[in-house]
């Protein structure tokens, strides 16, 4: 496995692969791997020949008083996982590389990014669909892995390929869980002992909402009601929101039909949680 | 020289050139070909060996009130250039096929975008820099040809390419004029036989402004008041700006120097005609 940390040198790494015949899968991250990464990292491997983990904590889709400079940058454990995995080449870019010359140029999805955590995290959708376009104008993979428990993240960057003809595919691939539950998250590792079984509370919450919809219910302000009755059970949990949405346009669907996310974002303590589950309710 | 209008079938042609070792240089146009659009191609000819020219008049880059809808739409004259001049593939898609979909994806250059024409023409250059995103990702050139008359779009465009890693590069080529200076424009056709005559003026007062800075002018007060003059002699010509910036950043310089722009944008009756001249001041 190489690692590499300028553009160029990826640049070069990937023509070669190319030039071998390779097909080129890739699975963006900021670094701090866990058990979800190793999927999408697995998931790349069984299906292209050459495997790129990109590792950078992209500083312009933290908003001012975000976790930026408290997000956890353990890179030989991370670059040891890779290796572990299959990756064949990382890409651990400093911030001076990726946005030396200050960066003027934005892509904005609209409608997408309204909802959800867009009023909680302004400025985080346009950091996160520009780094992207960044990094697949570098990577030109044939296929990217984003995993679903950033549901809206991977809504609205497949929608930035579709809208902008990136020619490459959109991979979603299931959100890893600990026993307990609760997502992995590499913001899980802020939590104390006593949050970290708070939030398990989150999945039970989700879980309730699609146990209430496979019972027949159907109507949004009901299954919402149910879900933050769960989460209001246990007091260090404070709600940003508890929707129930459309899966694709990201929009409240009343009566629920059709595929839809049971989505919510959390507080606990100082620390940001967000998880979601789909329900196919006919 | 094979005529697509399809994205799929201008990746799959595209691609097979590749095969073959080719390299891919682009013409992006809206049609009604000219003198300017033929250097373009004859650029593209010389330096690339497989030349795709793409004719689309791009609804998003035209505001309420614009030309959208009388632009000229030669196609049969425009397919006859281009395969005179050595295209390989001609790319003509209809709106439909660029924006079936409808787009929510907008790529914003800040600053850039501000000065010059930005006043004039709202949401112009984010229709531009998203529609040239697009094509370059269905046609995925090594080198993409613009002209210098159209200078501020020229320097938007290279700024997205770099700042979104995008790995081709962009090539502006030199203004052609017709005998009496007046820039090659696809809307000189809208004017009449006066106005055309009004429209040399342009050409003879940015060399003007051209002449008095090679004669030591450095004042940007006064050369502007000097391209002024000579536009003002004619009563057709409605001014819309006059302005000496700097080349790169597009900030006005006072006093001048380094390379700069000697801008004027115009109507003259209905017909909106820009042009500039790049002066190296010292």
């Amino acid at each position: 496995m190489e690692v590499v940390k300028t553009i160029d040198a990826a640049r070069a790494a990937i023509k070669q692969a190319r030039q071998q015949g390779r097909t080129i899968g890739f699975v963006p991250t900021m670094g701090a791997l866990h058990q979800g990464h190793v999927s999408l990292i697995e998931a790349a491997a069984r299906r292209c020949s050459f495997v790129v983990v990109s590792v950078f904590v992209n500083p312009m889709q933290f908003g001012p008083g975000e976790d930026l400079n408290t997000y956890p940058r353990p890179i030989e454990h991370d670059l040891a996982i890779c290796k572990e995995r299959g990756a064949h080449l990382v890409f651990a870019p400093s911030p001076q590389e990726m946005y030396g010359t200050e960066c003027l140029t934005w892509i904005d999805v609209e409608r997408l990014t309204e909802p959800l955590c867009g009023p909680f995290r302004p400025g985080h959708f346009r950091g996160v669909t520009t780094i992207c376009a960044k990094l697949f104008n570098i990577v030109l993979p044939d296929a990217v892995f984003f995993g679903q428990k950033d549901a809206q993240q991977a809504v609205v960057i497949r929608r930035m390929v579709m809208d902008l003809n990136m020619p490459l595919e959109i991979v979603v691939c299931p959100t890893v869980r600990e026993p307990d539950g609760l997502a992995m998250s590499s913001r899980n590792q802020y939590l104390t002992a006593s949050q970290r079984s708070q939030a398990a509370t989150i999945y039970r919450a989700i879980k309730h909402g699609e146990d209430r919809i496979k019972r027949g219910v159907r109507d949004a302000g009901e299954l919402v009601a149910a879900v933050t009755d769960v989460l209001r059970q246990v007091p260090g949990i404070e709600i940003q929101y508890v929707r129930i949405v459309d899966n694709e346009t990201l929009q409240p669907v009343d009566p629920v039909s059709g595929k839809v996310l049971v989505a919510v974002a959390v507080r606990i303590g100082s620390t940001r949680l967000i998880d979601n589950i789909v329900v196919d309710a006919g």
